[in-house]
């Protein structure tokens, strides 16, 4: 997994928000379980990180340069991420020196945590001292605007999904990375909290007023060259009891022309909605193609990404066999990679 | 048109906001045809009512008795009520005076506008002083939690609609006040500032941060007794490009048992959005049943509420009857009232 920073200067239009980086890694004392959105911005947004700075005591580690925030600085950080997420979202009062430390040294703090930053310790007032900024990345930026349905310029393409958390932003990320490796001018488009680290910027679609989320789709994916892409990170599932309202929104705002629908091959369930059932793949395709229909009538499927983790290379094969012969569709892990994958992206650019 | 009070004791869940009635309606020096809120109030909440208060200069009346907030107090009112909804919501300084002479007189100040009370002239300043509530309609309560999706007992009927702004409002208090006509015990929900006033209270959905949009319905229409109907009044459009994200929220949080579709009879592109043209009444009421299944099975569409203002009483009889024959099912005006709005009355409780 390579470089995200898109090839567009700005990331996103006026009402966006936009995040300084280069970052420092911070690691606090945590446990390697906690340190996924530091792994993430490893993994693909590395060139947007110029090292880890890690407390006493603590093993995570991202395997980049160890430095202090005075280190950082000097080595161009511009902002220090919290890199953990912990269950609760809870920042530990023991790392407030450490992120004073930072504002010291120049540096503004992001946080995607539940703990706002201005609300711990001495923070606040270290922040206003320095005149350094805190970035609640869950916070969305102020003004967005209601929808307005027109159509944009240039050409999208967004991530859906059968449920939460089986691979939408890790799809959408794999599929701008393919892009880009073919020349393709693209930009990842962030709607959640480590989207929007790793992005540089985007917008939390789930914290939007309800009034304002297509507006905030539209906003996040403004007018662009005739073949420049975006390529947005879904949230939930149309067929979510409690987040479809904002899947819909995403849908209408994004007018994609493209759509990719994401599914873990053995889910057949709601996590942690035991009563509801996981609608059929068609069914999937079938209901966010005549809703997206609405904004944008040209819409089509490129394919289905599967998230086969649990399964042995031979069984995912297997599956996603019978599964593209079935559909009719491209079908493939971006996990695995390899041709199926390459299929499903020529697939999303044959239009 | 008469009482909408309920029939239960607490309008809304622990979570929901509860308005301070009954109102003294203020009016301001307002034009007549701004006073749409003052008369909403009249028309459907006459018992939450004691008088209304208008400044020298002001043409607007209710009807209701004339009586200063210290009048009012003595009568038994617990709040004023701004019933002014002039474009672009703004409150005239002019009327800093007459709204703090409320609080002085031990009233509450409710609005609907988009103002806030607080940052209006030394309102909050008095409010403090004398211990008076400031409630701006539009700020939903704190605390909503995330939707369950779990089935909750008593019956729910939603109004839904090919459009904003066409009468879902008015069809849900019709339909309320014909149910308790009938003796059914039924609570009209608000979801709009207009309704939440008339009911006393209720959630302004589009106001909801969207990750709680199906739980803010959830809290709106809690358990209830088996015979209990909780009549929920609709908000925009699953076809409307910037606000269906609300509309699905809502109609998954429902768990509407029966749907009641409305529509204005003659309108055939989307208001102030001319680029997109309204669902056919199939179209429509197939995508909300469709939709609304996912978290009640046996959800059912109890008519077409038409609105029919524009027309003679013969074209819209004519539109009625070849609508209903057309469609197979029940279609009345309201306002018209009449057998057609009997016979959706009575589908809409045949289940």
């Amino acid at each position: 997994m390579g470089s995200l920073a898109g090839t567009t200067e700005t990331q996103s239009a006026p009402a966006g928000m936009v995040l300084p980086y280069p970052y420092l890694l911070f690691l606090g004392d945590a446990d390697p379980s906690f340190a996924k959105t530091a792994y993430g911005l490893r993994d693909w947004a590395k060139d947007k990180c110029v090292g880890e700075y890690r407390l006493p005591g603590g093993h995570a580690t991202t395997g980049l340069t160890q430095m202090t925030p005075v280190e950082a600085q000097k080595a161009g950080a511009r902002s220090m991420v919290v890199g953990i997420a912990n269950p609760g979202g809870i920042i530990p009062e023991e790392w407030t020196a450490a992120l004073a430390e930072a504002l010291e040294a120049g540096l503004d703090l992001i946080s995607g945590m539940h703990s706002r930053l201005s609300d711990l310790g001495n923070l606040g007032e270290v922040a206003r001292r320095t005149g350094r900024r805190l970035i609640d990345v869950r916070i969305p930026p102020a003004g967005l605007p209601v929808g307005t349905g027109r159509p944009r310029s240039g050409k999208r393409l967004l991530t859906v999904g059968t449920d939460c958390a089986l691979g939408k932003k890790y799809t959408a990320l794999a599929i701008t990375e393919a892009f880009q490796a073919r020349g393709v001018d693209c930009d990842f488009r962030a709607t959640g909290q480590t989207g929007i680290m790793i992005a540089g910027g985007g917008i939390p679609m789930d914290s939007v007023i309800s009034d304002f989320l297509a507006g905030a789709a539209e906003t996040l994916s403004p007018d662009a060259d005739p073949d420049h892409w975006d390529i947005v990170e879904g949230q939930g599932s149309l067929f979510h009891p409690s987040y479809a309202g904002v899947s819909l929104g995403l849908l209408h705002g994004s007018q994609p022309d493209v759509l990719v629908l994401c599914h873990e091959a053995q889910r057949t369930r709601v996590i942690r909605y035991p009563d509801f059932a996981l609608p059929s793949l068609q069914e999937a395709m079938d209901l966010n193609l005549t809703l997206a229909r609405r904004t944008n009538p040209a819409v089509r499927m490129g394919g289905i990404s599967v998230n086969t983790a649990d399964m042995s290379p031979d069984a995912a094969e297997q599956w996603m066999a019978d599964t593209a012969a079935r559909l009719a569709m491209p079908v493939a892990d971006p996990v695995r990679g390899g041709p199926r994958f390459q299929a499903l992206v020529d697939n999303c650019l044959s239009g």
